[in-house]
C-alpha cells in the first residue's frame, strides 16, 4: 500500500497552519466567562488576541499549528519530513521555523513582512487536560499558491493536508495545487479535517475531494465524522465514508481508534497515561504515529499501535511537540 | 525584623534582568562540543544567540530571569511585587510583562526601540536537570536610571536586587540609586549574588555594598560564599559574611541550605522531588519563598521551609516560573 519508489527524498511533505501556541493553566469558570466553548477551537481577529491574551495567566510558548505538529512527530520517529506555512519575519515566525529545523525538517517558504505578525493560538488548559484553542491565524491565512515547490511535494510519498487552512482562500488555493502535484507525481494525499466548525463550513468541498479520490488516507475524530456525514452514530459514519478511501483512521480519545484500511478493520486500544496534562495535539501525534508507520510500510495494527504511543506521550506534557525520544519509545513497545 | 509600616503599598519591587528563557532539552556531549561549562551562566552576544539558537533542539518560550522569576513566584505565594526592567517593544517583551502582569505583578518601565531586541537565555537542559545558560541580554542591559519611579521603590518592604545586572552600567548606575531610595525610606535591600563569574567581576563593589550596610538580606549558593570571601570552607564563608548582614541565606542544592538570621543559625533540608527535570530557577524561587515568609513576619524556620518548598516545584518542570499552585502548597505543609 505504500510507496516503494526509490527515489523519494521525503515521507511526509504537510501544508497547515505556522501558529505558535501560548499555552496557559486555565480554571473552567474563566472559559465559560469568556463566553468559549470548553474543548473547542475558534478562530480570532488581531484584536480579540490581544484582549484574551491580556486575561490569560502567564503562559508557555512551544510551536504548534495541527500539521506541523505532525510532522514534528514524525520527523521525532525518523520520517523524512517538510513543511509548507506562511510566518512573518518576527521573533514568533523564528521559533517556529527553529523548531522545525532544528529537527531536520524542511521548510523553504520565505517570511513575509511584519506587519502581520506570525499566527499564534492561545490556549486554555483545564485542569483535567482539556484544552479550548482560540486561534489568530495571522500571517498563516496569507500562504501564497507561489510558496509551493512541485519538485518538492512530488518528491514525498505522502501530502497531509490540513483541513484548519481551508478556511482562508490563499492556502485554500494552494493545497487544492498541491493535491494535484502529488496526484500527478502517483503520490498519496493525506487529510486531517482538523474540527467540527472547519467541516461544517467546508462539507461541500471536503465530500467532493473524498468522493473524487482525492484523498487515500482520512484522520477524523468521532465528532468530526459525525459532522461530515451528518450521521450521529460511528459504526455507521465510519461505513459511510471508508470505502471512498484507501484508509480512514478514526480517533476516539480515550475509547483508542478504529483504522479501514483497504476494507478492512483494525482497532487499537488507547495507550496507557499517567496523567493526562494537556491534551493539545492528541490527535495530530495520533496522525504522526500513522502516517510514519505507513511510510515505513508498516503493517496497519502496527500503524495504529504507533498513533497511540505518539498520541499519549503528548498529552502527558505541556505542548503538541512531543519531548520524550518517541522513536526509543516506538522501538521499546514494537521492536 | 521585618518592615510594619501599615502603608506600605508593596511587599517586594525587584530590579533585575527582563529576559525570555528558551529551553531545550540537550545531550552533555554537545555542551563540551560547543565549549560551555554544564551548569554555569555565561554571556554570549547577538552572534553567538543566533549561532547556538540554530544548533540547539526545538525550544519551550518561558518567562525567565533570576529576579523576575522571584517576584513571579512571590506573587504565587500572595506577596505584593513589582518589577523593574527593560524590554524591547517586540514580541518576546511583550510575552515578558504580560507573564509578570498576569500575575498582578506591577510593571511600569516603557519598552525601548526594537532594534535591540528583548534578552533571551539560551537554556540547555541536560538529562540529569542540570542547566547550562547563555544570556543574551539584550534590551535588559540599557535600563536607565530613568526608568525608576521613587514614589514605588519607597513603597514596598524589600528591595531585591539582582547581581547579574551589575555587569552593564547602566542598570548598575540604576541600582545603586535604588539603594539610595529604599535605604532613606526605612525599607529592606536584598541581594542575590546570581553567578560566582559575577562576583568575581565585581568582588569590590559587592564587598563593599556588604561592609558599609547597604545589604540586609543577601542570597548565595556555597560557590558563591566562595568566590565572594576567597574562602573554601562553607561554614567559615558564612562566618565571614553573616556579620555584616541582618540575614544571610545560604543555599546547598540537594544538601539544603542555611540562614544565619540576627547571629542565630538556623537550617531546613531539601524538600523531596521525585525527578529533577530542570533546575533553572531553582535559587530564585528559594529566595522567592524565603522573602515571602519574610515580609509576611513568619519565622526563620518557616521563611527557609518556604524557600524549600518553592524551589522543589520549580526544579520539578520545564521553566523557572512556578507551575503549581506554591500557595496552597506551603498553606497544606506549613499551616
Amino acid at each position: 500500500m505504500t510507496d516503494t519508489t526509490p527515489d523519494t527524498a521525503l515521507d511526509i511533505i504537510a501544508i497547515g497552519n505556522a501558529l505558535v501556541d501560548v499555552l496557559s493553566p486555565t480554571a473552567d469558570d474563566f472559559i465559560a466567562s469568556e463566553g468559549l466553548t470548553r474543548g473547542a477551537m475558534q478562530l480570532i481577529d488581531a484584536d480579540r488576541a490581544t484582549s484574551l491574551y491580556a486575561k490569560m495567566g502567564p503562559g508557555v510558548e512551544i510551536s504548534g499549528g495541527s500539521a506541523g505538529n505532525t510532522v514534528a512527530g514524525a520527523a521525532a520517529l525518523g520520517a523524512r519530513c517538510a513543511f509548507v506555512g506562511q510566518v512573518a519575519r518576527d521573533q514568533l515566525g523564528e521559533v517556529f521555523v527553529h523548531d522545525l529545523r532544528s529537527q531536520g525538517i524542511a521548510f523553504t517558504v520565505p517570511p513575509r513582512t511584519p506587519d502581520v505578525p506570525t499566527g499564534r493560538c492561545l490556549v486554555l488548559v483545564s485542569p483535567d487536560g482539556q484544552r479550548t484553542m482560540n486561534t489568530y491565524l495571522g500571517a498563516a491565512q496569507y500562504l501564497p499558491t507561489s510558496a509551493l515547490d512541485e519538485a518538492q511535494i512530488a518528491s514525498a510519498k505522502v501530502l497531509l493536508l490540513e483541513g484548519y487552512l481551508w478556511d482562508p482562500a490563499e492556502p485554500r488555493a494552494a493545497m487544492k495545487a498541491a493535491i494535484g502535484i502529488a496526484r500527478k507525481a502517483g503520490r498519496e494525499v493525506a487529510l486531517g479535517v482538523s474540527a467540527v466548525f472547519c467541516i461544517l463550513s467546508h462539507r461541500a468541498d471536503f465530500t467532493a475531494l473524498i468522493d473524487e479520490g482525492q484523498i487515500d488516507i482520512l484522520f477524523a475524530n468521532e465528532e468530526e465524522l459525525f459532522a461530515l456525514t451528518g450521521l450521529d452514530e460511528f459504526e455507521a459514519a465510519v461505513a459511510a465514508v471508508a470505502p471512498k478511501l484507501r484508509v480512514l483512521v478514526a480517533t476516539r480519545g480515550p475509547a483508542g481508534a478504529v483504522a479501514i484500511a483497504d476494507g478492512k478493520r483494525f482497532e487499537v486500544a488507547a495507550e496507557p497515561v499517567d496523567r493526562v496534562v494537556d491534551t493539545t495535539g492528541a490527535g495530530d501525534l495520533f496522525s504522526a504515529g500513522y502516517l510514519t508507520g505507513h511510510v515505513q510500510g508498516r503493517s496497519v495494527e502496527q500503524c495504529l499501535r504507533m498513533g497511540a504511543i505518539a498520541a499519549a506521550e503528548v498529552i502527558s506534557h505541556y505542548g503538541a511537540r512531543p519531548e520524550a525520544d518517541l522513536k526509543m519509545m516506538v522501538d521499546a513497545r514494537l521492536g
